[in-house]
């Protein structure tokens, strides 16, 4: 059941990815409303993801579902009734969460609930405003430098009221309960990289993983950051014990180089075989050591569930200057890194199916490989040495104690050359689980 | 009970530490005799010193507490019976431990019992002999070479006889029998670095720590080197196993960087509280490995105790050429340097004192900070990110197996911060111990 | 009984061991067959070996023991009659293990079975067909270019019948069963490097080991390549247990520098020993990581022995270009280099043989060294210094825990020294076993 990767480098899953990311591009998504149902419903079109709805006010943990917010429309106009600033025209404009108001004032009152980049002058940022009640707009600098003097209409038309959390999950059965998790956030409105780029990779690997058979079992949450996982993770402390390897998925189309953040543990099966895949990737990478910083693996790696989940993404968040700010865009991210980004991700999942503790047969000395045929039987001359060179690595260490994993690491060859001599020693028998 | 460190720096206590030594460097010390008697009846006037007085011939583990040696005078005199050489002048003249003698003799003999540094023509060489009975002077080498052909008078007017060793024990104690101990010798005459420096740091650190509460025992122990932590470990053995961290102090006045000798453990707590704040200093350092060489960190290292006592120093003995020279003077050692010193010992009982473990009363993800006003609570914003981070690295490590100096370490941030976050999340209760 | 390497360093036993490879240069050998036999006598002279006989068909693990091989004359005659290859002018000349034949054949035929190195014109290639029925000739480049059109004489007279597999044996007992195993694979024709050069290395080693006391047994090996060693295994397979150390000898006359390849558990006590004494040499040198690739390590390291068995050879096989071809001749090896590997083979074993654990009898602070002569009792200056130091990191780690193999690592100082502190103590009673 190996992974032919290179077989997949066809470019078309990375189409298919940046077509659901061009869909999503200008829904208005938050941390609950209609907007998370409606990008939701779209990835159904994917794969059978169940959604479900927690309510306002159920306690999950230190937190608290907090009240559902819904937006309609939001403008501010100035004294001579034009929009100077239209959530129409982009939903980076509301200040994300704002309480409805509808009213007149004047340019320097206004100015206090404006946020801008000015090191980014023709760019909006994304703000937010969850746990505190507020309103507000963002613009570009240059815009915010031309406003006049004088009264202006400010008008939010949204809701905030109970309701309830909203978020996607889908599991998809292996041989055994053993899960691998897989979690991205879906909170964020019209920004590209973060994170509708992880929402799409998430699906397709989904979709990809219900055509071959599983060792494991996967599990793919679509969840509003932080709260997000708090809750899901409060619902499910029960089950959380079956997960053994997990990845929170962000940050995934962009140029930038792939970057690993290790899990709390630091050397989990995950980070292992995350590490080794991109050392032998042959592009450059980054491994980041855990901090209790970041995306939802703060939660999943917090002491009471200490889950052994990674971060794989392109750029870290906060490491563009295009993070958080309308340049996040269509862009930003192209179909190429996508397809990159979901093929790394198969590979990892590959280490993971096929990492398994074989027995050589003949443990007390080599056994004959000649004789058998394993000598010179692939074709080039590099190739043919590399995997006799393979076998007899796995037919060395292959004593009870030792992974496939384990067998490429000290050997210093990929974990698909040793799968492949894996194979051919299994089909003449040489090896037994 | 956090000590502030900054505040401390006001230059006054190491002014104090200068002026002790400047009272204490006209007297002739040696490893016994009235010399240290009295530099120890000064030191009473700072902190309650025990004098402890040992006979001579007592046995302490394979050696034997040594004759008691006094000296009154001692010079040689030219045939024109003027003092060439004044053991008034300066008592590094003196051969340290020289028996008594009254003679006239040609040049050509008294040079076998004169002692130079060529490489350092006007510097006085420091010379013992404690354990061979001998006589002898020490002088410039500029000054032998002025000496002329001719008959000598040599005299010595000391005492080698049945006395005892004396040395001084200052226990303070804490909230539990665990102690800490610090001991440095006391046996060198007109030297400042080496070890009057040592002497005023460990007076007034016990002074210092009179003032706090303490987790801890404190024993300060001054004691001439070698026979003297030979005799206390012999007399003590059976309440050494209290020792939970101890430092040899010596060479703390000179301007060189600060240097750290491991415990021979390698890596027990006071290694890596010591070399933590080395870190942190913003100033040079050097670390050391553990070598059975050097001070009384040899005998307390020995491994029938192998206690955990380090060695904290400036610029380490023998690494500077005015070490055992009469250039090891008031003018070698500042106010400036034995304060800094003085601070980083502080530094380190700070976080031998609270580092300790604590529990997450939320380790099941994160709790939320904001809703305790733990957000943006501090000054500046760098502050404020730095704090917050800290906070979240002890939430996550505070799992009963994370000491806050290893949650400092695997932060890569300062234990001061670490206890500032500390102290925070204990204000709220989110953490217990 | 320590080893004085500096006096061995002669130059005596290298001309000697340079004298034995010329002697076996000419003898045409292979895994098995006369030349072999005739090899084993010649090294009787020196040592009484003991020659084993394997019988064809015998089932040694999962391979079978083969034919055995003869060969009296072979040569390529061209229309003229005129021998243009001629086995008697280089038994290189040869595929070893040809089958017989006699018959004539065009060119275009005959070179099917031609090899040659065309990177290396002038060089014979050595090469070997012991598992696939083959006849063939090795010639240098620029005779095949030489070679004309026509009809050639193809002859050889060889046997490969049922026969036996012989092997040498020399178990020199010491005061215990345990054992250190030296092989060498003695299964090549006149090639010196590989490996006259470790069969005359192996013999050398034993005559000396014969002269001293030996806490260890000593068992030298000398066998076929890869058969020999999975043979000797098979049959020695319940007394394996008994090797404590081992080492595979070969490529050690050349002028390369010398280069371990660790055994496959990568630290064992041999590890150790070698990579130490390697560090002390005052010469450039290697280390290599195990690899199942190789000599006869592959066997002894293979998953059910996991012998601690290394290799120590100089520049390594396939890393120089005379390697397996005619110019690996007695140019080649010099008797210098071959001494510089016996004497550093004679250190490894002096480690091993000396690398004891000792217990310090005053383990509570240190012995006085003084009253007990041991300060100053040696020559000049820094060598008093350097045993005296020896003298005092014996003393501190020999609390039952650090053999004197970790003393010098720790100490970083060379084993020797510490073998001469320890010496120095043990006679003066304050060491104990």
């Amino acid at each position: 059941m190996f992974i032919d990767l290179s077989a997949s480098d066809t470019g078309q899953v990375g189409l298919e990815m940046y077509h659901l990311i061009s869909e999503l591009y200008p829904i208005c998504r938050s941390i609950t409303g209609n907007g998370v149902r409606k990008s939701l419903h779209i990835l159904q079109k994917f794969i059978p993801l169940e959604i479900h709805e927690v309510p306002t006010g159920m306690k999950v943990f230190d937190w608290t579902v907090p009240k559902e917010w819904n937006i309609r429309d939001a403008y501010v106009k100035n004294s001579r009734g034009e929009k100077v600033i239209d959530f129409q025209l982009s939903n980076l404009h509301l200040l994300n969460y704002s309480i409805p108001i509808h009213k007149k004032l004047p340019l320097a009152e206004l100015k206090e609930h404006l946020y801008t980049l000015p090191e980014a002058p023709d760019w909006i940022p994304y703000r937010t405003s969850y746990y505190k009640e507020n309103w507000g707009f963002c613009l570009s600098h240059n815009a915010l430098e031309n406003l006049e003097e004088g009264e202006y209409e400010v008008y939010i038309d949204s809701s905030l009221q109970d309701g309830h959390l909203t978020y996607g999950e889908y599991y998809l059965p292996g041989e055994t309960e053993d899960e691998v998790l897989f979690s991205c956030h879906i909170c964020h409105p019209s920004l590209c990289n973060d994170n509708l780029s992880g929402m799409a990779l998430a699906t397709f690997l989904a979709k990809r993983l219900t055509l071959q058979p599983r060792r494991y079992s996967y599990r793919f949450l679509f969840i509003p950051g932080t709260i997000g996982s708090i809750t899901w993770l409060c619902l499910n402390k029960n089950i959380t014990h079956n997960i053994r390897h997990g990845l929170v998925i962000s940050g995934v189309g962009d140029k930038g180089e792939i970057t690993y953040k290790r899990s709390r543990h630091g050397n989990a099966e995950i980070d292992q075989a995350v590490t080794h895949i991109l050392k032998h990737l042959g592009e450059k990478y980054r491994i980041e050591e855990f901090s209790p910083y970041g995306y939802d693996e703060r939660q999943y790696c917090s002491p009471g569930f200490n889950l052994p989940v990674g971060r794989l993404t392109r750029t870290p968040f906060g490491k563009y200057e295009e993070y958080h700010t309308s340049a996040d865009n269509l862009e930003f991210v192209s179909s190429k890194h996508l397809e990159n980004s979901w093929i790394v991700y198969l590979a990892v999942i590959d280490v993971l199916e096929n990492s398994r503790i074989y027995n050589s047969k003949n443990p007390m000395c080599e056994p004959q490989l000649g004789k058998r045929g394993l000598y010179g039987m692939l074709g080039g001359e590099q190739d043919k040495k590399d995997i006799e060179m393979a076998m007899l690595w796995v037919l060395n260490l292959s004593d009870g104690t030792h992974t496939l994993l384990d067998i490429a690491n000290r050997a210093g060859i990929s974990f698909e050359m040793v799968t492949r001599a894996t194979t051919a020693l299994l089909q003449v028998g040489l090896l037994q689980k």
